[in-house]
């Protein structure tokens, strides 16, 4: 069961084409012309295989084999079919043209599955045309509301609802619990140069990390740069410097997957010669052990009152994300571990320090990633990409893991 | 030779209220209808005191009473007529109506002068129409050159010229040295909190601080907030937080009339989950001491080149401004604090955080000034404001020093 490098790139780069717009890179969010058309399309190519094929109420297509032995147990694999605006060919659509090239490979070298093998691509993890991430995997799970995303309308005033009914599809009117579901393995692209730096061309994820994030905002006195000594000063852009070195030396004191980010900083007035009287800042914190993030952000939280207090300035902290980290399954990780063994694939367990659709798969049914490198770290970008032998060992780690689950 | 409160609010408001535009405060730039009208009434009231007065051809007002002993002799002071857009009613304005109330007050006294006394209301310094600063002063040395602004313009596209034509004033045809001035005194309030803090009513100024500007580039990598380990990172914020945190604890340490601020900082591309790849932000650094600010400065340079090297970020430091400090006469300080004394002010002698007409003249003839407190520090903002009892107390100081100086 070997892939072809030719094979790989005609798959990616076909679908990777279907794409909306002028710009660079490819471009297809939810319910637009070239989502429909690459929904429609991969639909004809599963059919070809000989899968059955059919969408569920909002645009998730599904294509299946059914198992000779045990057709009411499904193996499952896929990821996103959307992708950002201006976005890469592999964020997403990996996991679907991985998943096609699986199936194709082991119906071709080992026919029909004992159990029933399902490639599934989801309508939308992005968020990047309407603001609600994971509709696609959320559907499937029934966890959607109607009312979250009936308000919506995209940057062109064109409402969620409309863009849904003008590709055929709607809410789904009543949700059964899929059951049948016993494994769900997701390959995907890192999206950061953890494999790259490492070494290593597959990466057996363990964990999605937990991430927190904040807005915190610093009130304290706007001064002339010139007129006020340093010790009359409460200079919010100081403050915000000490507060950011300290946690970021915690943060790297403590241990290797705790990453911490203060990627936003905007100080008022803004300008060279008036000590800053307000400052604004974001903190964006991840780690794949709940209580670890949980201890850890507690401690920068009371770091930052302190530092602000003893400056005499108003802290307000806004805590306005809190995702708990979503391990992955250990049977599933230890027979990817074992296929890559097998494969003689140069692979490592990691986490994913990214969310992805298996985060919501991961606490409902047995779920494993797969990941190949991202050259240079590089995602949700026209430079984003692979190395094609790097793509091969992960198609071919997925479509061995998929022939010890199913056949 | 009293002051009244009185006749000191009187002529504080009265002057404040010449002003242009709808908005609160004072708003009186350059050669606009209100500049105009206020240099045309300063004349007129001066006039009235029996002052001879004249404009230079750019628009400077000179009020003078001949010495009756050494009339080639020149004891001046005086302050800018401009102000910024929606600023308060004291910044420069008092330096001018100190001047008259202090002329009118001696000429009743005293009679006339032994040496020249001279009022100077000069026609700008804040480069808040154009962006051009010191007009004023600049001209009265012949300092000020024509090709830097010709061009100009300000916010409604009206040419610098055009505005200085509009008023009846013009370019310098040719320029005669002024040789007559002994001593340059400059009323003026502090626009810093250093005599509220401390507790005083007069400052008797020793020194202008020099200054030193930056902008800073910072150069590292833009990363992906959840898949990039913090040691594969080149945070350009991070990098800003350590050169701040450490320029600020250097200038703490080193004494009290260093300031330094980082009043700019514009990280790229400023969202919360995404390590900035680019920041820049500026450094202001001041202190009395021309060796001290050099000597440090390139200390903190060091330092900042440092840190980034170690980080593995690029930095371009750009020292885009670079003003000496200016000191202020050491008789004339002398003079003022005896003068301080005599008359009971709760004075003390302190520096100049800010820019001020004295420098153009202090490094040209014996120049002082004497500062008032700001409440609060506030200044260019319609609530600047100053206790009218320690107004009071800052004319008697200039009053009683011009009185020593040409009587």
């Amino acid at each position: 069961m070997d892939f072809s490098i030719d094979e790989v790139r005609q798959t990616v780069d076909w679908l990777a084409s279907i794409s909306d717009g002028e710009g660079a890179g490819t471009t297809r969010t939810l319910y637009s012309p070239s989502w429909l058309r690459a929904q429609k399309e991969l639909k004809e190519r599963f059919e070809a295989l000989g899968a059955e094929c059919h969408f569920d109420a909002v645009g998730n297509l599904y294509a299946t084999v059914k198992g000779t032995e045990n057709p009411e147990e499904t193996i499952a694999t896929g990821s996103h079919v959307d992708t950002v605006v201006s976005g890469g060919k592999l964020d997403g659509q990996l996991g679907i043209v991985g998943g096609y090239l699986a199936m194709r490979k082991l119906l071709e070298c080992h026919g029909k599955p004992k159990k029933t093998l399902q490639v599934i691509s989801l309508a939308e993890e992005e968020g990047s045309r309407f603001p609600y991430v994971f509709w696609g995997s959320k559907n499937l799970f029934g966890l959607a509301r109607k009312e979250d995303v009936e308000r919506l309308s995209d940057v062109n005033g064109v409402g969620f609802v409309d863009a849904m009914h003008s590709c055929g599809f709607d809410f789904q009117e009543s949700f059964t619990p899929r059951n049948d579901i016993r494994a769900f393995v997701e390959l995907h692209i890192e999206q950061g140069n953890f494999l790259e730096q490492e070494g290593y061309t597959v990466g057996v994820v363990t964990s999605i990390v937990g991430q927190k994030r904040y807005n915190i905002l610093l009130k304290g006195e706007s001064n002339h740069a010139g007129t006020t000594l340093m010790k009359y000063r409460k200079d919010t852009v100081e403050c915000f410097a000490r507060i950011a070195t300290s946690a970021i030396d915690k943060a790297k004191a403590r241990d290797e997957i705790l990453v911490v980010t203060f990627g936003k900083v905007v100080p008022k007035p803004n300008v060279v010669n008036v000590v800053p009287g307000e400052t604004l800042f974001t903190m964006d914190c991840r780690h794949t052990d709940e209580k670890l993030l949980r201890d850890f952000t507690a401690e920068i939280e009371q770091d930052m009152r302190q530092i602000a207090g003893e400056m005499g300035i108003e802290i307000e902290i806004d805590n306005w994300m809190d995702e708990k980290p979503v391990p992955m399954d250990e049977k599933l990780v230890s027979l990817i571990e074992e296929v890559c063994a097998e494969q003689k694939l140069s692979y490592r367990k990691m986490h994913s320090g990214a969310g992805h659709d298996s985060q919501i798969f991961a606490v409902r049914v047995p779920t494993g990633m797969i990941f190949v490198p991202s050259i240079a770290g590089i995602s949700h970008n026209p430079a984003e990409d692979t190395k094609l032998e790097d793509i091969r060992e992960g198609v071919q780690a997925l479509g061995r893991t998929l022939y010890r689950l199913a056949y």
